[in-house]
């Protein structure tokens, strides 16, 4: 199956994935580490997107703080799409002015928008997936959104409520819900036609273009003379003085929830099930999780250091590189430590590992966030 | 009160305290650790001891691995009264030598032994009791133990059992127990006249000195003659030729539980009821709760560290100088860090940590131990 050659990858590469402190920092963000294998993991994603499409294709929607870092972790990469924004506007703007950018040189642009800091189990299956998906895209003035399979019962995701079978091999997409509480994610899980929002989505350039001009009327112009700068001597100053004044608010809220709301037959968003081994590494228990299947080890204990010493101890995530790590009588544990910091903590709790960050950032404790 | 002149305090400082690894090591033993204040347990116990007895009269039996730390660690003592044993041979040869050493130069000499890595709560208590007990040990042929008031169902120590009060204000012991199952723990702290075995003793240097010539009549001779060679040129090879010859066993076994056989009345063994805040600090947890005591903290978590935040952590006792600590949602954990290790473990069995340290052994992981 040959790739379309109008395939523009953007990776969303600004969050901070405070739930990976101590290891992740302000400039140092999960997508900048190595947490799965030898490279980061938006090394990952770019990696593996290659296959559909060459480095000069890609772009990355970052910000100051993390695109030095950026830089030196995809050489391959043309800087110039490495972009920081001058602020956070969320995803709406960002998306927005990738569109216009690529409007520029190709009409055809058909545009796949990545988070950064997710593993892929299978990749060859993301692949064909995306092939698919790059088709139903380019195809018309369609939305296609990449809809994971729920495994279990999950109520920290958005879902994906899907329709009728539509004759391009996806379903119709019926509705986005917010994060459910349980009753209603166990309800999903049973209905069988609810998906994970994987936050992937793959559109023309030129209908994400003419949903921001149609949602967001005041931001679209101004994405635009923000890409017509580009290339030229103006544009950091331009994109500097000018994207703070866009809508802050992100493309779901801005184009997908409105558009699904035309109803089922009229949206013309498509949701591709998808089964890939899609993980999104929320938190140090699903990095320990997914460590654990890959690699089962003896009563669950997950150490990375200079050496270990388990007596009586189990199902622990132990981080502590060039430390010699003894665990006696602990279970259910996740301890953390880097040159400034220790995290001491629990599976089930380390959801909550973001507060530490809101307390350090509270306190003004720049140095540790 | 004025004090026996001819005092002279003998502290026994060859031990590893193996439980306070990380922060214990094989040259740097708990009593050379400052776990409780600035000084370390040593200093602490020289300077309760210094109001009895002059710098001069201090007499320290350690090892070569930890001789030179000591030095650092007591410049006013006399260097050549910290002595490195060449072998360890447990507690009966080491006291022994120390008693001949000092009839050498003082036949009215009055012996106290101490271990080095104890807490005292209350030193001027303390001084009161072992002026007591230096006066009837200098009496006569007496050997006077402290016994320490249980406070708490303890089946980690032995036991003094103590028979009818004597006119000198001390209690007759009538034997001397091993370390007790919880049922016996139990009687023995209902009965009211078991005390702990402090470790402490007091008796004249010749009362010693005869003892062994009873008891143990070929180590006797062997220690007077290492004694007789102090002070020349020849001690450090007579001391490293002979003392390996000595048997390798404790006062108490060579000594005291023979002793005691002979009766309540004819043993002359004397207990003198103590109560002057005494721990032995036998692990993380015992310090833990000594310190819980002592600053009463929030939570009942005790933190060392650059920095710390806690949320819904309760009861942990977490070391790790320079370091920023968080600690969410755990609960009565012991966590200490070191530039080489890190041990997580609980307060319930952190008296296991010397399994770490066996293992280490075992593994001839030198630079850890």
């Amino acid at each position: 199956m040959k790739t379309n050659p109008h395939f523009y990858p953007v990776i969303l590469a600004g969050g901070r994935g405070t739930r990976f402190w101590p290891l992740s920092r302000k400039r140092r963000a999960k997508q900048l580490l190595a947490l799965d294998g030898k490279q980061t993991m938006i090394q990952q994603t770019v990696a593996r997107l290659l296959p559909l499409a060459s480095p000069k294709r890609h772009w990355i929607i970052t910000n100051g703080d993390l695109r030095p870092a950026i830089l030196r972790q995809l050489p391959k990469l043309d800087p110039k799409q490495i972009l920081a924004e001058p602020v956070g506007r969320n995803t709406a703007p960002a998306i927005g002015l990738a569109a216009f950018l690529l409007l520029r040189n190709d009409p055809d642009a058909v545009l796949g928008l990545f988070p950064s800091d997710h593993v892929i189990g299978e990749p060859e299956r993301y692949r064909e997936t995306l092939r698919q998906g790059i088709e139903i895209a380019a195809a018309g003035e369609n939305i296609v959104v990449l809809g994971i399979r729920p495994t279990r019962l999950e109520t920290g995701y958005g879902y994906i409520e899907a329709g009728a079978a539509d004759a391009n091999g996806s379903l119709r997409v019926r509705r986005f819900t917010e994060k459910p509480d349980l009753a209603k994610a166990t309800q999903f899980l049973a209905a069988g036609n609810y998906f994970w929002n994987s936050g992937m989505f793959l559109w023309r350039a030129s209908t994400l273009a003419n949903a921001l001009r149609e949602h967001l009327p005041n931001t679209a112009p101004i994405l635009e003379k923000i890409a017509a700068a580009f290339g030229t001597r103006k544009f950091a100053d331009t994109f500097r003085r000018l994207y703070p004044k866009c809508e802050n608010i992100s493309i779901d809220y801005a184009v997908l929830e409105p558009r699904a709301a035309k109803g089922e037959g009229l949206s013309n968003i498509f949701c591709l099930p998808s089964d890939f081994g899609w993980n999104d590494l929320g938190s140090w228990t699903s990095l320990h999780e997914h460590h654990a299947r890959a690699s089962n080890p003896a009563d669950g204990n997950l150490i990375s250091a200079a050496g270990s010493f388990c007596l009586n101890a189990k199902n622990n995530y132990i981080h502590a590189p060039g430390k010699f790590v003894a665990a006696v009588g602990v279970s259910n544990l996740v301890v953390v430590e880097t040159d400034d910091a220790l995290l001491i903590t629990t599976l089930d709790q380390s959801q909550d590992v973001g507060k530490v960050v809101k307390h350090l950032d509270e306190k003004k404790m720049n140095e540790l966030v």
